[in-house]
């Protein structure tokens, strides 16, 4: 029996992560019934993407230049270096505060029983750029979990190492989070950190 | 300033029922880094359904051929045509069910103020069907809804007056449901035709 076209569009669709079966069936219709500008258009989008977007040579974040607009600016301060973990998180903390630092994008965490080791998250680059002598300061932006943490101890090393001041997200109570709702490690985290209110 | 590939990306990606800024954002990411051929596939499936699936001429579903494999086949029973709203309910029908006849896809239901009268439904061509003499009953199965009713009832009266048996799929409890938590139409509708136990 012959897979239709129809057929070979919902399972192509399942590509897409939290898309199962009756999503991608949802979506091929409602392309077909109303969206078949958007349709083409995305498939235009994505044939353009999948080919040219890379990796900046010097942030690793995505990129379809050799240099990415960030790292190509020079209104951006090359004293602060933030190191993600992923191109979203650069795109979350860009968004969300008025950091106006460089990135440095690992694609990843140390995590040894995958395989992923400091050569994968592009360490050996890292290093190099800290060598250079113009950061001061590594923002070490990675997820508070445990291989999160681990990597940030390992990036620290390695700052300290060559003369840059490592910092770390500071942990507490999310804004505007209720106190009785918060994990127990965060709120005994928060406990221990209080601060000082000053008058 | 100029709007980058990603960006692109994941703006064409919004076109998806259900996909907002922030799922796109993760599809995007997620095709780029571990499904760049699955991106490719779903990019040319794309591009081909959106050219080349239009419709079939005798049951208005989505086909590439200009009769679709249902309507082709000889092993199907041309006495009994099945009405639905949309190629999903047709899809839901047969997967459901061990229904052999043909089928009606009406695309949507009448909707007066919305614009959507017999012609839009394709009801002349259906009307035509019913007159070859070919089939003796008319399955209805649009929606349990207001318009959806209305669509059946004009339906069951279109092929009254072509001598064609109308029948229309029973409402009642569903399966596996817990009477508490039916809705009050659906169980003043059930008890009210209720159906005497056999030994
Ligand atoms: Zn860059
Ligand atoms: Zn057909």
């Amino acid at each position: 029996m012959t897979v239709s076209l129809l057929e070979q569009l919902i399972d192509a669709l399942r590509v897409l992560p939290g898309v199962g079966q009756k999503s991608a069936q949802r979506m091929a219709y409602h392309l077909l019934e109303r969206q078949r500008d958007g349709g083409r258009r995305l498939a235009d989008a994505l044939a353009e993407s999948m080919e040219r977007i890379g990796h900046c040579k010097r942030c690793r974040d995505f990129s379809e230049t050799e240099l990415c607009p960030t790292c190509a600016s020079s209104a951006r301060d090359a004293q602060l270096l933030c190191a993600v973990e992923t191109p979203a998180d650069r795109l979350a903390i860009e968004q969300a505060t008025g950091f106006r630092g460089l990135y440095f994008v690992l694609q990843g965490r140390l995590s040894p029983l995958d395989g992923i080791g400091p050569r994968e998250l592009g360490l050996d680059l890292l290093a190099q750029r800290l060598e250079e002598g113009e950061v001061r300061e590594l923002i070490v932006a990675t997820n508070p979990t445990v291989e999160g943490e681990a990597t940030a101890h390992y990036l620290a090393q390695l700052a300290r190492a060559r003369g840059v001041q490592p910092s770390r997200l500071a942990h507490g109570l999310p804004l505007g989070g209720e106190l009785e709702y918060v994990d127990r490690g965060t709120l005994s985290h928060a406990f221990g950190s209080r601060v000082e209110i000053r008058e």
